[in-house]
């Protein structure tokens, strides 16, 4: 039994965050060609949700963002962008927090603060999906990547929450180059037009993209990649000043 | 003396609002060539503030906005998008509100959530200028419009939200064709020209600037404009399909 369903450590107290508001992450990575966002499943149920928390009272919220990151992720510097607050008055009012804390023996007075309404931030990060150690939320027992297209039942808003940083992404693909920060460090040509394909969801000329790519000056060609048949082999990229890039909070 | 700050309804209590979140409303206009934001003093002071207001319990985000833009402006219907939260956990932490309170002879106690820390909402409106009626928020005693050159002493980080809010304004200027929510429903092509450079800070070549508008396919020319010179006189134009693009909030 834990009376204390916000904070593993029974130290933290109400007072000690602001009330109903919390802060929620869109982790993407990218795998296989897919583009992958990872949940957490709650114990003892079928409901996933993103991974968030609370606002300390002497924390910025930016910071609130970053260390849930850092607490599912393992990872810090990574790239995050606050994108949208979700503040619907009805998007807690329903019925899986309820039958989550009951499914975990979790007893609070119907009046508690983290029953009542709650508006949320939302914030993406993007990461390199073989750096990521995932580790699941609290109350929760799993926290695993899904296809976008495949995304299991997700709690309140979540799924709106995952479409519209979706959009966003895509909006600033061009714009502020957030795309790289998917990446492991080296990478082909193709590979980085696979996740610019993937991410608008639509086929890209390779010739027109490498031409664009090539013109930020941002890339550093590295050395051939070795495949056994050397005259075809593509260039591997990296690059050059990563600081142009991870402009986030 | 007023015991209650934060509505004029003595009817209204604590426990109506979401404790420690405002909203705060950015509002453009376009005035003799100026791109303006509206502000309100706060009585007795020389201080400044962005309108603004908290969060009914049973109120989504958006409609809050809504109430404060239609408290502030009379108009509905307006041109109005979130656009970021800020959550600096000392941004609230100064003496100006305390000075507010004080010269307005309103005593609460300073462990009130009113003086605590706030995360605050930003949204900004784009307004016909001419059509507003400006009406001065709670405690305050002027409303006006401002030059963004021109700006005077802001509250809080007030100033920092205006900036913010004229680069997303900027940012969105192509991809969302907002710009034409700060002009009367007439107007003429240099009109939309000097609007267009005003909000970008930089000069635009018209032959380009034409043709790329006009391609947008939402324009109807619809009268020559009487200037006594008639071979010369600019067409007029306004927006054939308006609902294109007020799709914000």
């Amino acid at each position: 039994m834990n009376n204390n369903p916000y904070e593993l450590n029974p130290q933290v107290q109400d007072q000690d965050y602001i009330q109903q508001l919390s802060v929620d992450c869109v982790i993407f990575g990218f795998h296989q060609n897919q583009l992958k966002v990872l949940v957490s499943r709650f114990k003892n149920t079928d409901l996933w949700g993103l991974l968030g928390g609370y606002v300390r009272q002497q924390e910025n919220i930016d910071d609130a963002a970053k260390r849930i990151l850092y607490d599912t992720t393992r990872l810090e510097g990574i790239y995050l962008e606050q994108y949208h607050t979700f503040g619907e008055y009805d998007r807690t009012s329903n019925e899986q927090l309820q039958l989550i804390l009951q499914k975990n023996q979790i007893s609070i007075e119907d009046s508690h603060w983290m029953l009542r309404r709650f508006v949320s931030i939302g914030y993406y990060a993007l990461v390199d999906f073989s750096q990521v150690q995932p580790s699941p939320g609290f109350l929760c027992d799993i926290c695993e990547w899904y296809d976008l297209q495949q995304l299991p039942t997700l709690v309140l808003d979540h799924e709106i929450m995952i479409r519209k940083a979706l959009a966003c992404l895509q909006g600033g693909l061009d714009q502020k180059l957030v795309g790289f920060s998917l990446l492991p460090e080296t990478f082909t040509m193709a590979e980085l037009k696979i996740l610019y394909e993937t991410i608008l969801a639509k086929k890209i000329r390779m010739n027109n993209f490498q031409r664009k790519i090539l013109d930020l000056n941002i890339l550093e060609r590295i050395e051939k990649k070795y495949t056994g048949a050397a005259h075809k082999a593509p260039y591997l990229y990296r690059i050059a000043q990563r600081d142009k890039i991870i402009d986030s909070v």
